[in-house]
């Protein structure tokens, strides 16, 4: 693994250990510092600018009480000073409506798109989508 | 409009027009001729490797019969030889279990990125999600 896609990797992980430790500084530390930030939580229109995309994870965390990421098939591309990152999602949250217990609840898909700035890679696009049916790969 | 963003947003409208067209030819001609292409349909699982990529469009495509895009709030960001692009996608398909009128049917939001190649930007990612959910923008 060369050492761009390791702080690439790096950073990458970091985005959803802030968001399993709700920690809304290590969130803000995640992104790019510029307004053309964008994210779209799965299901969710589009969020624009910092400010915007920050209080959007503000209020998610806010309403979370446990999420647990285990992150698979992640693929990580280098290209100059912009990094492209796939993943897939396998989300465990706690239940609130049955017994108090942790089920695998979600799957989502993700691109996470960062920028090399001069402290490090910078997260400026963050996608993420809900697997909505069973169609596998045609392939 | 600089030149660099006019060409991402010709190449972008052109991943639509060839959708609609139902042109294979077209759709192959838009993505990187590179196997780390990747994309995610509304509701899919990820899609990865341009034959893969590929046999997916074809088999959306020809279970198409009608279908027109609206891009709205189309945004290009270009950062050396990448580009990002994200968009609305306001879909008006041909209702098949009514009588045959059309309708709009779904949004999609998408993120497009594409690369800088000798012969023009090349699609290196789609990805498409569904709106689900009326949660607007919490700003």
């Amino acid at each position: 693994m060369s050492d761009d896609v390791a702080a690439v990797a790096a950073a990458n992980a970091e985005l959803y250990a802030a968001f399993e430790a709700g920690d809304v500084d290590r969130m803000e530390a995640i992104w790019d510092d510029s307004d053309d930030v964008q994210c779209i939580h799965p299901g969710w229109q589009l969020v624009r600018g910092r400010s915007r995309v920050l209080r959007s994870w503000s209020v998610i965390m806010a309403n979370t009480s446990y999420i647990q990421f285990f992150l698979t098939d992640e693929q990580i591309f280098v290209d100059g000073d912009v990094a492209v990152v796939t993943c897939e999602e396998n989300i465990l949250t706690a239940v609130t409506d049955a017994e108090g217990g942790l089920s695998p609840s979600a799957k989502v898909v993700s691109t996470n798109v960062f920028r090399r700035r001069p402290d490090g890679w910078r997260l400026w696009v963050h996608h993420g989508s809900p697997v909505l049916s069973p169609v596998e790969d045609p392939a």
